[in-house]
């Protein structure tokens, strides 16, 4: 007989950072130089999705991602999230004689994006919260987000923030073990649901250096990034968190613009400097900058991460305004096909318009939404026997 | 019988900063909110040619810049300095009666550079200090070049530089009347000679916002500004003096790209971001990476003012290795015809070096030159009856 293969399947939400996460106090937990704070995105429009399974049967921890598999335990990020889990289900099976005990077993686990890795969009950390709490269901951990955020933060960073849905900060601790740097739902959506985003995917020739990487060397070289940390981000943690309990739209604009550009001007201020943003970016920002001029307040922002590609947050009740702008100037672009569009009123700078229309490859169109999610069964990426379905 | 005209011509230097001016803390005195340390540039290739002239038939103080004439009273700037060394002229007439009373005459100044000023290069500091400088010999002031700078400073900032050969540092000063906001010599052009210049220019499609808009926005709204202005750039002064008094090249080159870099990282942290450097800009940066990359060593340094062109320091002896490289990368842009070149042994970036290849219009090949320069009367601007040569 075929021994038992237990399994559960939950997606995860990606989230785009307004006050952003740049530098870590401490490499190997992932403890961060400063708090942040992000949106979560839907996960009708951008999810990962993963199943976790165990069984006797098993003989190695493997993952396989977006059909690749590789092994855990060759991952120092992958094999600290499963560890911590399986040691919490295996307190919990000393204590209680009736659980299965399946911490002794290897797992299985199979991950897809639904969005393309090439979109530069953060798919660690969708993907690390989905790790993590698909294992957690497995194990029928009863964690809250935030106790689970400790573990996804070990995996990657921002990947604590994708445990919830809606507003949510990643709280930078004060100790050294990193037991208090954690994720905290700042608002639920239903705070604040009109929030709506474009991400404006610049077709990039060559990603730059990887957020990992760079962050370090921001950190280390940097003589501007301090001041930041020290001094900037505190207030500007608070006066967001304000500024979206007061769904004020205008003040979470200009800081999330504010926030985005001065996370790039510490990225210029390391040497050798780091260039995220490119042409096409700029040109976004024009963009922006026309659409707000125009409307005679602020009623879009722009934030960039690790990448040339934008992030365009905006109300519902602007939505026509401000989509038919960037229809404006990249109608060629994949993604229009189901929103119909009108032109715009906008009076947008000629040069601009050209350079977007000729660098942005793809539009996504979403909006704030829901933490992971349990899935049936029938969406299971894993058959009976413990494999892989597209394997 | 036709009025006297008196006249003298002069020639004045442009200057590139390595610790770079930016930002007023009065706008009306140029005074600036930190010092600020350039390297003249030689009058061989690059300068403004200036004559001053003066005399009973004339009817008002005249400009003819590049050839348009304009009204000196209708320019804050130039009557500034006019009426400055005007009173000074005064004085002297006071106290000497047999010197001519052309303080009392209108003032007709013609001048024009000889680079294109859509070079992007800092026409205002050369034009300032000729403007400033003529004038002076015109009036026989025996004034120091420090004692001129304090008036050309307050025509445009950075053209107080420009009254010195060599290394020259701006002093920022305390006092609110500006007398202590001077240019003064760090070491004159025999003390390192061996300095070199490659100025890449980037054909820019459109010139940004100007540097005297740019530089108040970014007082008015980057929050990093403070930091860099009250913590960074006074130790960064300390050092690239030493730097330069040791012909510490590697110090030098360093110290300059951190410098270059920083300004734009506060130009970046303000709101509206201001950008300066283009796509063209970041590849000749990763071009400089590669060249010193493969020397093992720091043997070239790049600076960017307010504009996307690239300016790139380097030493006599590694003359051969770095235009060969920037060649490699620039081969159709103008300005090498003159220079024989080899190919580079350098490997470098293939994106970066198509970017720069198809970004890079025009190179011009120059070195560390002499303060500003007092013209034969055959080099006169202006005919004897005090009209413009080629008006």
């Amino acid at each position: 007989m075929a021994e038992k293969v237990y399994q559960c399947t939950v997606s995860a939400p990606v989230n785009i950072a307004v006050i952003k996460y740049w530098g870590k106090r401490d490499v190997g937990l992932n403890l961060p130089t400063n708090s942040s704070l992000s949106v979560t995105l839907s996960q009708d429009d951008l999810r990962t999705v993963t199943s976790a399974s165990c069984s006797k049967s098993f003989e190695k921890d493997t993952l396989w991602l977006n059909g690749h598999a590789e092994d855990i335990s060759a991952s120092k990020r992958l094999s600290v999230c499963v560890e911590e889990l399986r040691s919490v289900r295996r307190e919990l099976e000393k204590e209680n004689d009736s659980m299965d005990k399946i911490s002794q077993l290897k797992v299985h686990v199979v991950s897809i994006n639904n969005f393309p890795t090439a979109a530069g969009l953060a798919s660690s950390a969708a993907g690390y919260a989905a790790f993590t709490e698909a294992i957690a269901r497995l194990y029928d951990l009863t964690w809250t987000p935030t106790e689970l955020s400790r573990i996804a933060r070990q995996g990657s960073g921002s990947a604590c923030r994708s445990l919830f849905g809606g507003y949510v900060s990643w709280e930078m601790g004060e100790l050294h073990s990193g037991a208090d740097s954690v994720a905290v739902q700042v608002e639920p959506v239903e705070h604040w649901p009109e929030m709506r985003v474009a991400i404006m995917v610049a077709s990039a020739a060559k990603k730059g250096i990887s957020s990992t990487s760079g962050m370090q060397a921001t950190v280390a070289s940097s003589t501007l990034f301090q001041e930041r940390i020290k001094n900037i981000v505190p207030g500007r943690m608070q006066a967001m968190k304000q500024a979206i309990r007061n769904r004020d739209f205008e003040t979470f604009a200009k800081l999330t613009m504010t926030d985005s550009n001065q996370f790039h001007a510490c990225c210029l201020d390391t040497l050798p400097p780091i260039f995220y943003l490119n042409d096409t970016s700029r040109a976004i920002i024009r963009v922006i900058e026309n659409i707000n001029a125009a409307a005679g307040k602020t009623v879009a922002a722009y934030t960039f991460d690790a990448g040339p590609n934008a992030v365009v947050y905006f109300l519902e009740e602007n939505s026509s305004y401000i989509l038919d702008a960037l229809h404006a100037v990249s109608k060629h672009a994949e993604g229009w096909e189901e929103s119909a569009r009108n032109p715009t009123s906008v009076k947008i700078d000629d040069v601009a318009s050209e350079t977007v229309s000729s660098g942005v490859s793809r539009v996504i169109l979403t909006k704030i939404g829901d933490g992971p999610r349990i899935l049936s069964p029938e969406e299971s990426l894993i058959k009976e026997d413990g494999t892989p379905k597209n394997a």
